[in-house]
């Protein structure tokens, strides 16, 4: 029976990568790569260069996909979304029914873990609800951009005994969820924390996170978030891409 | 100058080490280990095998240490834990004082990752702010018991688009709140869950994830909490230890 891994890759740094995923590199014979967006080309290097890495005496071979896009007339995110997995389900599905013979392994490298903000986990259940191709699959959990964050800033995303908010910038800008003293945002390419800039709040921000070119900023919110946006769009222009994450925590708490 | 480094070494799975954590292990002359609770034993084992499997041609100590109790007295939980975490600063303050040469590396291994509901940094950091022992420290991110119960189970953490709450058993038995679809439970001793039967939810729950006693447990939270509270039971007794973790989910949202 074909096999597929979703194997996390930790979200920057390549020695994020676990023992576990490099086990699974290494029975891997197709690797496909899926990128999309402004980050494309640099993301695939980066998968190269870890399957160069890690996989030890062994040929592979890697097929890269092109992503069919997202309908802009759906004005609903969520229908949007979900439409477009579904073609993206069927996109994948005949590639791997075309390239990954019966007995073969193949694999997709998620950024940071398969869990967190990615769909490559729907569409593999839209390809096992249409039930025309048989395959087992596997998840390979790997660190996620919010833990680099917390390590990077060495800090804990939790104040003692509390809880913990994860959202995405779309979200932020219709304000912040009273319920947690700590909120962490991802996706976020508006500086939704602009929207939050009356609220008294410390902010720990973190871009290309594990990676050489790592920027770490934090403070009061209210003092920084223009030097944040800055930063961001400086080096947006510069490297093409951005990848930014950071964590919102009423003060004295973070820590 | 001395150097500590706060080392995640994944939550159960031995193989959810990074390579980045064996790295740090193979510069570490002393490990502290610092195991408290039920699964102290198991716990001291698990990371005996850690080094013994990851650190090579290195000679390393262990020092064990025996942890002050909390104050059973003081009420107020988040102060009782607090003054808790002061009293363990100065225990390693000393021992670190002791037991570390000048130019030496010191670890501490925390299970899973040291920014999640783990107290090693907020401690690294009441000794910084005594200012007595001067010192580097490093943080290594690490996989969570969060991420592994994704994996496991195959499912995302959040709905498309959609915000995640991180929280605990005792967050809980005060109700769910209401801000998001998904909800993920941690340090929960007494079946919280209990309090949210009658909200219609589905359970993702994950015990011993990751080793290999691991069971996983899902569906209609109002037909298997009974079965899960007696698992857990059974397991606990069994085991002397359990722990768990589970996410909660509004139902057709998992997935
Ligand atoms: C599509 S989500 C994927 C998240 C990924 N699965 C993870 O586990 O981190 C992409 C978002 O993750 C965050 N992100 C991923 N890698 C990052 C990095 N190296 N530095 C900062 N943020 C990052 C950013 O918020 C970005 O918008
Ligand atoms: C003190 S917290 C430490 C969490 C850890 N730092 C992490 O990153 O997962 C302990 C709680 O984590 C969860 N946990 C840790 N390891 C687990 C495992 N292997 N299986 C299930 N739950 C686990 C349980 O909810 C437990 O009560």
């Amino acid at each position: 029976m074909r096999k597929l891994y979703l194997i996390g890759i930790g979200a920057g740094n390549p020695e994020y990568i676990t023992v576990q995923a490099i086990k699974a590199l290494n029975v891997v014979d197709v690797f496909f790569f899926m990128d999309k967006g402004e980050a494309k080309q640099d993301l695939v290097t980066l998968r190269k260069e870890i399957c160069e890495r890690y996989v030890e005496n062994r040929s592979y071979r890697v097929v890269e996909v092109d992503d069919p896009v997202r309908d802009p007339t759906i004005s609903d995110y969520t229908t949007r979304v979900e439409l477009w997995h579904r073609q993206r389900a069927l996109v994948y599905e005949e590639m791997v029914a075309k390239e990954l013979e019966e007995d073969q392994c193949g694999a997709f490298l998620v950024w940071g873990d398969p869990s967190l903000y990615d769909s490559t986990l729907r569409i593999i259940e839209h390809i096992t609800a249409r039930g025309r191709l048989c395959f087992e699959f596997e998840v390979i959990p790997g660190i996620t951009s919010i833990q680099a964050l917390a390590a990077r800033h060495k800090i804990t995303l939790n104040g003692i005994g509390e809880s913990i908010v994860i959202t995405t910038g779309r979200q932020l800008s219709a304000g912040l969820s009273g319920a947690a003293a700590r909120t962490i945002v991802m996706l976020d390419g508006q500086c939704s924390f602009n929207n939050v800039l009356d609220e008294e709040l410390d902010i720990f921000w973190g871009a290309y996170l594990g990676m050489g070119e790592e920027i770490l900023l934090s403070g009061k919110l209210s003092e920084i978030a223009s030097r944040i946006e800055e930063v961001r769009h400086e080096r947006r222009q510069r490297n093409g891409w951005i990848m930014d994450t950071y964590l919102l925590s009423k003060p004295s708490e973070a820590g």
